[in-house]
């Protein structure tokens, strides 16, 4: 038998506290599961600084792409189960496919890096171009399980991730509006946070789904399971991914991260505490074997040392970061934008680096996209439901409640600051009352406000 | 209004997978919640390495003590709501506790570290010291929130963990065979993990929960609801918290460290690799600040750097556990133990280092101890039953499941060595063929065996 | 002390799957549990014919009852902990108001017959005149209870249900858009059926919830918890509370009650099978005590003594609902009203009277009312979102979610016959094929739609 | 394709609450639930009185027996997976099998009528010999479905419910210690009674059972599943199935059936109130049609009847079980025992008939028996442990906490009587004081107790 048909003896099963067990049937998936690359995502926590809001929220990538994997196989149990093709391009369920899909699900994330959002953002790296890499690169231990599958398939499983790949069901399956990746990180960043507004009905939803010739429609008697993954969606964005004190310690990091970085370019950091695992990203020389050693791990490794920091800003942000003190924020829109340049003026004024202490923040998602547009960044197809005449309908013209959140950007900006500009440390005369007091006068009902005279 | 008695304008809450809500009313909670020492429990995993074996269970040693801050605080209530003091001495409870109490569950295990077993093997550490020791210093921030309340109240809150505050029913509360600290553990646990074992009815438990002179009983109603607890705990023990897996991953993490120590104390570490952090614990000079400092990810840093050390013990070893490679292991009994040197020989000729590469590890755990000896080591009331007439009646008298694993200790002993003695990397023909023979015919039924000739 | 404020030496608990435990600290409460009247409400089902689709919901209304209770009390305990009034006409919570509310509650539905809708409908009674019949007529238990409180709280309790009750905060705790007794029959409904979608967050809800001048307000802060219970809400009236098959039993019920009504009229029943508990109503002279015989049990046996009556529609439609034999429906609109006729004709022409076996049904629910109109039939007054400063925003404005389903009634109308019209019992050649066939040709994608030549 | 083989266009699904969704793949299945007499399941309480007691606990046979299939049916999908035969005879899973074993699943309990137990002890019925009658007599629509799969399926499907069947893996599915059964019903009582006793891990279990020669054997590695199991299922008989209120209300019932019994033999019942469909029973001579005629709700209309008869004892127990008010209970040993005459004249000398209104219960479970018996009423097979080497152990020897509650019985005897003789109802003086103080002399921690002089 070859490697790619390789079954376990015996189903083999991991305990996930969301999809109770995953099941591993092939060889090949244990194996991947077994590489270094992918035993790294355990040391990379799921959602970042969220922790520090939701305090449960700890698990990392690892549990996650596992629970990928587990609804990408349900799918193709259920597709087999009732839409097993029976003539080429008759547009049913090819289960030769299979293992290309779940291992586009597995590995779907394998390029992230500590705090994600940040890191790229400091030191403009891509993860889903290293997640590219660690599949076709000859180095690592993943591209070294696919290859054993046949040469091409490191390509094939990347061109699935990439959406390049020909059959638009695998494609669809993995990355879609309503994908296996995005039904598994609702459900369990909302089993972790503890909050109930990412959960929805699974099964109900995978029971919906039907492969047709153009992806996976949903059948129209699904809607409103449908309907309640999108708004789900939507809920969580608003109330945990969106969460003002998560964005704020990245606000922190970010200041964190960027100082350190400025110290090292200009040379005068402290010798004693040389953050060795940075060194290759400071100097924009970095292989994919430096990017594989960092993890969350190594970042507060670095800011523990930085805490005593001869840099006092470097230092402060160390000890705002690991002893959680987060700033303030407001929200404000184009008109009291205009305001911001006289608050940081106030902050200056009481002491503060206006640089390193303040910051915008813009945190928008499109909850539902009825509008499909090759030209986009990331276009992804809408929703199509099923009616039982096979003719098809795209979601928002089946959901008033849909359609009421469909193509609209959904977030807001805010301002950040420290909060002891509002409420300061010492509750008796402090030297810049003058100063608090008209910074106070600009917030109202938790906004940025032009006062009345 | 005093410190002790300041209430938040409106209660605070903290969502929280477990409970839901944890439910803050006191300024004093809240300030000991955002001290330093703290929000360093959120870097130190609960369960160490357990979640290399269920993944789900990542979570930390900082919603664990909120949690047992919240099961504490609900005792309280449900006390004060049923069975409050009349006059002193009526053995009924009496709500100016509360605050001792509170405390005293929220920071019961604020003097841990990261995978604080194996540490206090290698180093000769004690949590249970430095917890006092955070509590009673004055360098700290708990002792300063704690001072702020009444001088000798972090004193207090220290002897209610030490055990020796006069008041029996804080004391309990805390720690005893069924106390706020296991509550929240089993249900947080088995919650993470994803295993079902963990599960009682814990509000059915304290609502059995009766204050008397000598401390907490148990309505006798409740008696099912207390059973179930104890065959909870028992069986987290033997499938989870003693999972062989696990224990292997804290093996290999032993001798690494071990292996580290040796190394720097012969002087001979690779220079750019040295274990700023860790150096005070290799020299047994370390200071509070330089335990608090320690975490998992300090850990997980050098490991990352000593992956690719000089000295090849030290970094296949850190290979292994970053990567999770376990060893494998096998049950042993006081008779198969004298077939040990043999194996261990075996694995030397195989080329493997018998030191660093083979381990013992026993288990064992008292599910329930029903007979109170203050001359033991750690000395726990029994769990005591309410008759309506207040007469009482110990657990196990009535319980003939609880009695079936009373005071007997339950776990294993097992012997770990390299799984390439058993399943060759190579499938093929192997130099050390015979060696595995020998060694397999040993092992049956995944225990040490005397080979029938 | 009164007996009125007496309280059980300890709080009383009933089991309860959906809040855990129900919580009795008032013996007032516990009395009235203990009536005739309310423990009849085990013997009504909360969801009547829902049960014939979703087999779980065979829950009744007496554990609703109970539940509405407790979300009252929870309201109740919230608001005295963190909003007690501190002087008259402050707008904040006066404990002394708990026990009208939670009588209210716990008997709002005492009421209701079997089958209300249909009961309703075929004998012209109306369950909230009766409710307050049993709280106020001297002959009952519930009323000899409240009396005993004092002489005028039956009314008391009364006017709450009605609406007329002088605090608003009480009033609308029980019957508002968000009230005790929809957020525990969402739940509730939801844990029976089985679906997910009836599921909100029922804590961050309450919690979110502030008594002030007018009424009950709902914190900012909580708005998506508000939009998920709307979203929660109208989501389980389109997949549960209006499913085609439960409508369709309760269309055979109407018909099946009718028939028997116009036989007694007509005076040519079966001696056998005679209704003594109906007769009442059937001579529109029923007592209250006749009111209060009737349960979902008496209909059932009427029933099976009627699958064997002379009548050949009252026997066949007894079949029916007993065996669970639905009609099958599709839905129409304005224009395709018109095709009806002809439909029932050939219904006709097929062998059945299309009388008895044909209906219309609307099922229609306005999700969420944003435009409080005291002439409607039932006013309820908007959902009030308070900012930080105080001031007000009605929830569709600040919610596109509920904005998109406000003011809009929601809903179908659906046509009901016979399924063998379309799919003949016989497979083989039918003497009705031709008529079969025509009726085919007006039913596409399950809705009355006019043929295309 | 033959009936047996037909295999639905797509797999219907039943939403459940306890397995989310029931899949029906074949026709077979889905017409047997479509038949008059599994219909009528949904009539039939499954846990009879113990609703009074746990309300939530309304549900019916319905949704247990469906359960049952399910179960059955995901222990068919993980043999044919994991274990399936490749030769006759070699003690694997012969998947040919299913549809018998799926039968016997959904069907085994179709004979039981309204509150079996106690109509079994008054009527001398006996529910699995009707079980098998509905099965085999052709005059029912289920023996029709099940002929038409083959003549001699219907005594097929009737011997895995008599444990006659041939193939000992297809009985043990169904009956045995750890059957589909017992899975089903103990997840399913505690689901809707709120209790948390009843939880197992089900897809842990599920996951240990191998199919072997002699039956269904459990993987050593899901012990603690299978103790759990145990443990579970004891816990339930103690808290819930033998609830002290519940067969107080079974008593009642009891007595009431009896009284009505004896009031027909003697030909003096109230005219008005003839119940109909209990003559056949009470003159011995019932037929299958008579039997399937039955149910909750109709011994519901006769008792409402019956609460205004003329014979007070009839009434007055019709008002007791309707209106809930239970007698009182104490356990009792063999000692106390010869206290219950004395107790009686009690009671008669406070003015109640001691027939009616006492009673003696035993309730006695085997939790777990290790020595089958092939002698005993209802011998079934010890539950074996499988090792990686194929041998087995019995589950007792491996558990020290199954071992503890094997071979004894478990339960009590207790003696019922009027609450009135403990809490007199009127609070003042009372005729029978005496009486009432001499009688609670015997009665101490709720056991019938021998006074000390």
């Amino acid at each position: 038998m070859s490697y790619a048909n390789e079954r376990l003896p015996r189903e083999k099963v991991f305990r996930d506290p969301v999809h109770n067990y995953i099941y591993v049937e092939n060889q090949v998936i244990l194996d991947l599961i077994n590489t270094r690359e992918f035993q790294r995502l355990r040391r990379i926590k799921q959602l970042g600084t969220t922790s520090f809001t939701f305090h449960g929220a700890e698990h990392t990538r690892f549990g996650h792409s596992l629970g990928v994997y587990e609804v990408a196989r349900e799918i193709c149990d259920h597709f087999q189960r009732n839409y097993p093709t029976k003539a080429a391009g008759d547009g049913l369920w090819d289960d030769s496919e299979r293992l290309v899909a779940l291992c586009a699900a597995l590995l779907h994330d394998i390029g992230h890096g500590p705090y994600s959002h940040t890191f790229e953002h400091i030191f403009q790296t891509n993860h889903e171009a290293i997640t590219v890499e660690i599949l076709t690169s000859e180095e690592t231990e993943v591209n070294r399980v696919l290859r054993s599958v046949s040469p091409e398939f490191p390509e094939k499983v990347a061109s699935v991730i990439q959406k390049t790949y020909a059959n638009k069901q695998v494609v669809q399956m993995i990355s879609s509006q309503l994908d296996a990746d995005r039904m598994d990180y609702l459900l369990r960043d909302a089993y972790y946070t503890g909050v109930k507004y990412g959960t929805f009905d699974l099964q109900r939803v995978l029971r919906s789904m039907k492969p047709y010739q153009d992806g996976i429609a949903f059948d129209i008697s699904g809607k409103h399971a449908v309907e309640d993954f999108i708004v789900s969606r939507f809920q969580m964005y608003q109330q945990v991914y969106f969460h003002p004190v998560s964005r704020s310690m990245e606000v922190i990091l970010d200041h964190l991260l960027q100082r350190a970085k400025e110290i090292y370019e200009a040379g005068n950091g402290d010798e004693d505490f040389v953050p060795t695992l940075l060194i290759p990203f400071f100097e924009h020389r970095f292989s994919l074997e430096d990017y594989l050693n960092l993890d969350d791990g190594v970042f507060g490794t670095y800011f523990i040392n930085w805490r005593t920091a001869n840099d006092q800003i470097l230092a402060d942000l160390s000890h705002r970061f690991l002893d959680r003190k987060p700033l303030k924020s407001v929200e404000f829109d184009s008109e009291t934008a205009t305001l911001i340049p006289h608050l940081r003026a106030l902050i200056s004024d009481a002491g503060y680096d206006s640089h390193a202490y303040t910051a915008i923040n813009n945190s928008y998602d499109l909850p539902y996209d009825d509008a499909y547009d090759p030209k986009m960044k990331k276009p992804l197809t809408q929703i199509e439901l099923m009616r039982s005449d096979g003719s098809l309908v795209e979601l928002s013209q089946e959901s008033a409640i849909v359609n009421a959140i469909s193509g609209k950007l959904s977030g807001d900006q805010r301002f950040f600051f420290p909060k002891e500009m509002l409420i300061p440390e010492d509750g008796g005369i402090n030297l810049f009352q003058d100063i608090f007091n008209d910074f106070g006068r600009y917030i109202h009902n938790n906004q940025l406000t032009i006062p009345k005279e």
